[in-house]
C-alpha cells in the first residue's frame, strides 16, 4: 500500500492534490490522469531533469501512448512571455494535440510558465503539477494561478486555469539546499499566520531538520484550497493570500529578482506584523527580516504592482491573534508610514 | 434617435452586439462600458488609427476618465505572441490596472491579439471590441475566441474570453477596398452555407453594391451567436463554423500568409462542396474557388491544424441542402481524397 494524503480543492474544475514521501513512479503511475491514446509532455528545468525526470517518466509510461519532454532554463529570470512562447513552439513541433496533457515537473518557474503554455496551446489542454520544491508544493502548484513577469512587475501575465492534479513527492525536498528550504517555509508560515495557529505552533516546535514535510504541505494546500473554494478567481478572500506579497514583489524586483520570493516575502511579512512571535519564527527558519531599501522605494516599485487600483491599493493586515488577518484598502501614503513603522520595527528586533 | 440593431450573445457571460450605420461617436457615448473613474486604453493598427481612432476616443472621452491608445503595425504576419508581449508591455508601462477596459478598434489581427492581451493581463481585464473590417464584424470580433499564430500553424495560442461589448459601425466598411470585401463577404457566405439558406439566396440576389452591410452583419451574428450558446468552448456544435478552414487554414499556411483568410477559406468551401450554386456565389463576390496547391501539400499542411487528433481529423461537410451541414470524423487518407475530387470539381468549375 502506498502511503499518502489527499487534499481536494473544490472550485469550477475540481481536483486532488496527493502529498506522499517517495514512490513518484508508483504514484504517477496508479493515479492516471491521460485520455486513451494521449500523450503525456514533461515540462521542466535543466537543474531537475537529472534528477526526476527518469521516475516521473517511468510512471507515465504506465498510462499514456508516448511521453516526451521539454527542457527549460532554470531561473527565475526565465519566467517570461518569451520562454513560455519557446515552450508552446516546442509543443507545437513534437505534435502535441488537444487531447495530450502537459506534466508541469520542478518548482514554481516550472509550475507557472508551464499552466500559462497549457492554457494558451490550442487554448487550453489539461495540466497536470508535479512540484519538486516546497515553494512550489504550498503554493504555485496549487490554486491555477499561472503567470510570467514583465519588466515592470511579477506575474503582471498570467491566467487562471486549475490542474487537473497535482501529485507532490516530498522526498524531493531532500535535493534540496538550505535557501530553498528556507525559502518554501515562508510560505507555509504565512499559511499559520493568515489562517492557521496550530500550523504556526508545530513550526515553533520543529526546526527543517525535524519538520513532516507531508504534513505540513497538507496543512498548507489545505488552507490554500478553502481560500480557492471561496473566492477561486481573486475578487476578495482570496487576496489575503497575498499577505506580505505587495512588500515582498517590490523587494524582489528592486533587488533585480535576485531576493528569493520567500525571503522577499518574509521582510514583508516581518514588516506588517510588528510581533515578535514572527520575526523570531522566520529567523529560526534562517529567513530575513530586514532590508536595506527604503520604504519610499518600496512604494514607488509597489505603485505598478497588479493590486494597484487607482492611488490606494489593498494591503493585507495580520491580526493580534495569530491565524487572522483582514484585508484593508489603504492609500499609497498610508501604506508608506506603514513600510517605515516595519522598518524601524525589524532595525530594533535584529540588535 | 440612434438607428441601430442589436444581438445578445447567450454565454457564460453574455453581452450585446450592436450593429449601426454611422454615428460611432454616439454610440460608443450612449453605450458607456466602462468603471467609474476608470481608463479605456485603445488598441488599433497604424492604417486604422488615422480613419476611425478620433470618433471612438471622442466617444469614449463621455464615460472614461481618460482614455490612453496603443497603435501596432498592420498586417496578417504580426498576429504573434511577440505582438501580444508587446501590447502587454505598452498596457503595463501605461499604468492599465484590473478595472481598466481595452477597446479593439480594426480588424481580425486587432481583435485577436487584443483579446488575448486582455485575457493575460492581470490575469483579465474587460475587452471590447470595435471592429471595422467586414471578416472581423462577422467572425473574430464575436465569440470569445482570441489567437495568434505560431510558425507551425494558424491560431494555435490563445484562449476563449468573451467580450463585454462589440460596437460595429458598418459605416467604416466604405474605406475598404475590393479585396477587403470579399474576404469579409466569404464568412458571411459560409454562415449561409452551414446554417441560413435565405442568407445565402440574399447574397445571390445582390452585389457587393447592393448589400445592406448592417443587416447582412446582423444575420451573421445571429447565427454565430446561436452556435456559442449551444456550445461555448467549441466541443462539438461550434466546429460547423469552421466549416472551409480547415483547408483555409492550410493555404493560408502553405502560401506563407500571402492568401488572404476569406480567400483561403473560400478555396476550402468549394472543394468541400462541389455545388455549383456555391462556387458561383463565391465567384460572385470576386472570390477564387481554385488552387495551384496540390491535395497532398494541403493534407500536410493541414496536419499540424489544432484540429488535428491522432491519426483522424474532424471535417465539417455541407448537406445538399443549403443551410444544413454535419461533422464528420474521417482518416488523414479519406480527408486528403475529398480534396482531391474537389480539386478536380474546381478546375472544371472554372473553364
Amino acid at each position: 500500500m502506498l502511503q499518502m494524503k489527499s487534499v481536494r480543492v473544490e472550485c469550477s474544475s475540481p481536483y486532488e492534490v496527493v502529498i506522499c514521501d517517495g514512490l513518484l513512479t508508483e504514484v504517477v503511475g496508479a493515479f492516471p490522469a491521460g485520455k486513451e491514446g494521449s500523450t503525456a509532455y514533461v515540462l521542466t528545468d535543466e537543474n531537475v531533469a537529472p534528477l526526476y525526470l527518469d521516475s516521473l517518466e517511468t510512471g507515465l509510461r504506465r498510462s499514456f501512448r508516448d511521453v516526451k519532454a521539454v527542457v527549460i532554463a532554470s531561473g527565475e529570470e526565465h519566467k517570461t512571455l518569451d520562454t513560455v512562447g519557446h515552450i508552446l513552439g516546442e509543443l507545437a513541433r513534437l505534435g502535441a494535440t488537444r487531447s495530450d496533457t502537459l506534466f508541469c515537473l520542478g518548482g514554481g518557474v516550472v509550475t507557472d510558465t508551464g499552466g500559462l503554455a497549457a492554457a494558451l496551446y490550442m487554448r487550453g489542454i489539461d495540466v497536470v503539477n508535479v512540484p519538486t520544491t516546497i515553494l512550489a508544493a504550498a503554493d504555485a502548484a496549487v490554486g491555477g494561478k499561472n503567470g510570467v513577469d514583465l519588466p515592470t512587475g511579477k506575474n503582471l501575465v498570467g491566467t487562471f486555469k486549475q490542474p487537473k492534479r497535482v501529485i507532490c513527492d516530498v522526498s524531493a525536498f531532500t535535493t534540496l539546499d538550505n535557501m530553498n528550504i528556507s525559502n518554501g517555509i515562508a510560505e507555509i508560515i504565512k499559511c499559520g499566520i493568515i489562517a492557521d495557529q496550530e500550523l504556526f505552533e508545530l513550526l515553533e516546535r520543529n526546526t527543517s531538520d525535524t519538520l513532516d514535510f507531508a504534513d505540513i504541505i497538507t496543512r498548507s494546500v489545505k488552507i490554500k484550497a478553502d481560500f480557492i473554494r471561496k473566492d477561486e478567481f481573486d475578487n476578495g478572500e482570496r487576496a489575503k493570500l497575498n499577505f506580505g506579497h505587495t512588500v515582498g514583489h517590490a523587494i524582489e524586483k528592486l533587488s533585480g529578482y535576485k531576493t528569493p520570493h520567500g525571503f522577499a516575502v518574509a521582510i514583508g511579512m516581518a514588516l506588517l506584523c510588528q510581533n515578535s512571535r514572527v520575526t523570531r519564527l522566520l529567523q529560526r527558519y534562517e529567513l530575513p527580516v530586514a532590508t536595506e531599501f527604503t520604504s519610499e522605494q518600496i512604494v514607488n516599485a509597489a505603485m505598478n504592482d497588479k493590486k494597484k487600483d487607482g492611488d490606494s491599493i489593498n494591503v493585507i493586515f495580520p491580526s493580534e491573534n495569530i491565524g487572522e488577518c483582514r484585508v484593508k484598502r489603504v492609500t499609497f501614503a498610508k501604506f508608506q508610514r506603514e513600510v517605515e513603522s516595519g522598518l524601524v520595527y525589524v532595525r530594533d528586533c535584529k540588535t
